[in-house]
């Protein structure tokens, strides 16, 4: 497969366009006009969450200046309430473009990740979480942000 | 060791805070007001640059806001001229706040990884460049920046 400049185009059936859409049914943690935070329901370890624009696009690589600065916002809001409320020794921020990268779902979003001394990262697009652990875990997460 | 809610002091002897200041060379792919884009001399695949705001703040958990959004459109910039440069088929954003989370220089900074089709990502703080070869990937990005 060969890569080029331009970015494929977005498809509005992914499963974070349809969360945004309310068609799927997410853990919600923050919610303002530009983005939307929600919990991965595949973790790689407690706390971890996305941050979602709600303006279609695919990733970093298309994503509108407006879009992107509002949401990195949010994501920093996000970093400093995980970190809170795991009362995590530090946050580890990802965001990918494209399959090569480790893209699965093709609406930016970004991994915000708290971390533990000592505790690694468990693989991407693992095991779903159990549903009420994700529940107890967001409640947290709203309240450090409030 | 616990962690706290408070991000530790600003410390302006890192190396980041000291190529800012030119008291220690790099490979320069951009700069502007807000921001530096240099080459990561010990980099986890071919093109990975990094993006360091100007003004000082330690990581995502303590950086003012419009250090943040002014940086992140250069991330994008940069995230576009290294796909290009490198015809990668992807790209990955890391930014890591505190130890546990794989920071060693207290200094913002985002890492850019044009990503292929099959190829891993070396370890982090891995091994040394060469320089020449550093030199002549900066040259392919500055191109594709211009």
């Amino acid at each position: 497969m060969t890569s080029s400049a331009s970015t494929p185009a977005y498809d509005d059936q992914n499963i974070f366009a349809r969360i945004l859409r309310g068609e799927l049914p997410c853990h919600k943690l923050y919610e303002d006009d530009a983005s939307l935070a929600i919990m991965d329901i595949m973790p790689r370890g407690d706390g971890h969450s996305l941050v979602i624009p709600k303006a279609p696009s695919r990733n970093l690589l298309d994503i509108q200046p407006d879009a992107l600065t509002a949401t990195i916002l949010n994501v920093q809001k996000l970093a400093r309430a995980v970190k809170a409320a795991f009362d995590a020794d530090g946050v580890t921020l990802e965001q990918y473009s494209e399959p090569a990268s480790g893209q699965t779902v093709y609406h930016t979003h970004f991994h915000i990740l708290p971390r533990f001394e000592g505790v690694a990262l468990k693989p991407h697009a693992g095991a779903m979480a159990d549903n009420a652990r994700l529940a107890e875990q967001a409640e947290k997460i709203r309240a450090a942000l409030a």
